[in-house]
């Protein structure tokens, strides 16, 4: 047993001083409890200065983008918007073959360690080889993410993606060749398949696998339907991209009479299971929709302001009784406290107000910071499936601590702490951050940072010149 | 003499190799020269794995403002806007004497320093002590700024405020009791001791004043054309706040007629040497006015999400030709690069698309990075009178360096670095910053941090217990 010892410990949403969170060697939180009650034997280990939070959920994440970070941003000639952007994305996909994928994976999660992510859904999309021959192992790029996070110390839920097509009445588009499979039956297979590996070769709850099934322009209603089956009789997690960009809900709507959301709530799709990624274009029967079924919202506010794919509306979804994750996806950024401040900030542009989606209580200073902090922790956990998001007993003993004393948060008092991390925080003030009550991340920095940066930046020579 | 040798110097609008930035004793850049050819004699100091950049200006700052991070992110009743903002705001502002101000603006001048900013126009209006009473000397608090600012190691282009009246035809507001002065003709006299006092206390271009009435709204046009008319004979830097805030357009145009910009325009106030800060609200003969004019338009995007003050119209600006600083205004956050991005973001946000400020250019990579970064460093020279924001000879060596294996932009080629640096850099970043070729900052500490910020902290127990 380890009882670590933090100046300021956030459980049941408010920081706490003189509380140990007291780690049993089942890598899951023992108890919180007083300093003075921690009995003798137990190792205490001190984290003077520091406040100690729930380690981050990135809900939604593309490791292999990270390759292409910085080099999009530019005018390609007539109206640039997120389908040119996807064409440059997909050209880079092209050219990754296993050890990039654990290149560039390794990259994007040291980066997330850093910033105190503890546990990532990799919506995982590439599964044959850049000619689009199948892999003798249909699970060979899944398992090179799990590795990646693995070796890096993330918890990963590896979302094995269906691709069927690239649109209703839309012709092949030659760079998905790596994404497509036969049917909903050879990737449920496969997700079998990567089901029992991910937990042969991933011990202590480091990885599994759950369903995506990309988006309803890349999927046919039948296999979503068979997939959705698959993953209720599982208990797996399930994501799909929903809503993004105006032209998808057009073409579900030209396909369906439907928008997707309504879509899938007419056949009775929309369950607590769902994360729904984006859900960005969604009208107000659709949040509705949303949250009767208890579906979660999956916000990646960074991205959706880098493809310019609009803003999510977290007022109305709030209002509704919905929940909202956040993710990092394509990795412009990755800062998920960044993500939950956006999803605020964008709907103060839009509303010109301020504290848009502070719960109805008045005065209450932190509720506003709490609410937005649960997207970033407990309802990300939800959504993939993890067992943390909240440092309570029996639940993983996944953490990050803060310096009090950076620039960005210094000065501030137990009360306001939480306002000036969501609102404020710089990741110059991340120092510790533990998977299963082991440090992945100490003093700011990753024991294998300098490897990881040196191999990915040899890869980014190879692949850019 | 002394050479800095970093692997990359940014120059010319691009990033070049083999370049050593030669700065000579006067503080200022002698030349940049070729490695190979610097003469016997010259000290060498290598920056191995840094790229060099001219250091960021911070175009509007409201130092104190510091003191409220974090404490008005909740609902306070009704709704929330920018003014109900205002009103904790000045409830701070009450509350500062001095010490707290020097103290209270060391705290934000460090965390500049550390994100590369080498220098600030602080937008000066507090002047008198609490209870309203004129201090023995008039200029005590914008010297108490001037000196915060010194012992930093900033820049510090000091923009005295003057403000008349809480607005036409309305009563007076008690919070604004220590910004008041009688009428121009006494706050220039004031502006007038303050050159002087600072050109005496502040060597080698340290700190300067410049002219500032608040606003129309609290300032009658009348005084605002004796202001004008002063600094341009002076030769002076003059800023404004205009069109933050819809109501504030509204009463102008109760009050004259027209609003801000198209009566400034009128009146033949707009001139080179105005920066209009913020200027939100704005109709398109007034971008064109101020384009036409040559006048800045200091954009302060992550405090004007956060007051939700709305999105400025960088699209239309540049399109007519204007030109554009950035300001970290309220001190939400102190990150000069996040203002650069959400520059651009927030109109891909509102138009759907990508690329909206990048320069009709296609294919040109780094342009719209080397716009953005021209805003937060060229313009805002140019708008605040400092000879700075180039890497070019006889301009002062103000710089910083940024690690090139941080995560953050770590893979960059020479010809992405720019873009990633704009669109991606995390301040952790961040390893040194130079004013007048003296290190403020080294590995990313300031030498006094530690005590600043523990003042500081001091300060905010102080202030709310």
């Amino acid at each position: 047993m380890v009882a670590w010892v933090p100046d300021l410990l956030y459980a049941s949403g408010r920081f706490e001083r003189g509380l140990a969170l007291v780690c049993g060697p089942d890598g899951r939180i023992a108890r919180l409890a007083p300093v003075a009650e921690i009995e003798d034997g137990v190792e205490i280990i001190r984290l003077a200065g520091r406040a100690m939070l729930p380690g981050l959920v990135n809900a939604h994440s593309h490791a292999f983008q990270r390759v292409i970070r910085g080099r999009t941003e530019y005018r390609t000639g007539g109206r640039d918007t997120f389908w040119t952007w996807r064409e440059m994305m997909y050209s880079a996909a092209q050219r990754l073959g296993p050890e990039e994928i654990y290149d560039a994976s390794r990259m994007a999660f040291v980066e997330m360690a850093l910033g105190g992510i503890t546990a990532v859904g990799e919506f995982h999309y590439i599964h044959h080889a850049p000619d689009g021959a199948a892999y003798s192992d249909p699970n060979l790029l899944a398992k090179e993410v799990a590795r990646a996070a693995r070796d890096v110390g993330l918890r990963i839920a590896v979302l094995r993606v269906f691709y069927a097509r690239s649109g209703h009445s839309t012709g092949p588009n030659a760079h998905q060749a790596r994404f497509i499979e036969k049917d909903a039956g050879v990737y449920l297979r496969h997700v079998e398949s990567l089901m029992s590996d991910l937990a042969r070769a991933h011990a202590d709850h480091g990885a599994w696998a759950g369903c995506a099934p990309h988006s309803l322009r890349a999927v046919p209603l039948d296999s979503v339907r068979e997939i959705v089956r698959f993953a209720r009789s599982g208990g797996l997690p399930l994501h799909m991209h929903i809503a993004e960009q105006p032209a998808e809900v057009a073409a579900v709507t030209a396909e369906y009479g439907r928008p997707p959301v309504a879509l899938l709530a007419g056949e009775e799709l929309l369950d607590q299971r769902l994360t729904a990624v984006h859900a960005v274009h969604v009208n107000s029967d659709e949040v509705r929709a949303l949250a009767r079924a208890g579906s979660i919202v999956c916000a990646c506010p960074t991205t959706e302001r880098n493809l310019g794919d609009g803003i999510v509306r977290a007022d109305a979804l709030f209002s509704a009784g919905a929940r909202i994750a956040l993710g990092t996806d394509s990795h412009t950024q990755i800062d998920l406290l960044e993500d939950a401040r956006e999803l605020e900030y964008h709907l103060r542009l839009q509303r010109l107000e301020r504290a848009v989606l502070a719960p109805d209580a008045p005065g209450e200073t932190t509720a506003l910071a709490a609410r937005l902090f649960d997207c970033a922790t407990v309802t990300g956990a939800q959504s993939i499936g993890a067992q943390s998001g909240r440092l309570e007993a029996n639940r993983w003993a996944d953490f990050f601590t803060v310096a009090r004393d950076d620039p960005s948060i210094a000065g501030a008092a137990p009360d306001d702490l939480l306002s000036a991390i969501i609102f404020s925080l710089s990741r110059t003030a991340v120092r510790d951050v533990a998977v299963g009550g082991r440090l992945i991340v100490a003093g700011g920095r990753h024991p294998a940072q300098d490897e990881i940066v040196s191999r990915f930046a040899a890869l980014q020579r190879k692949l850019w010149g």
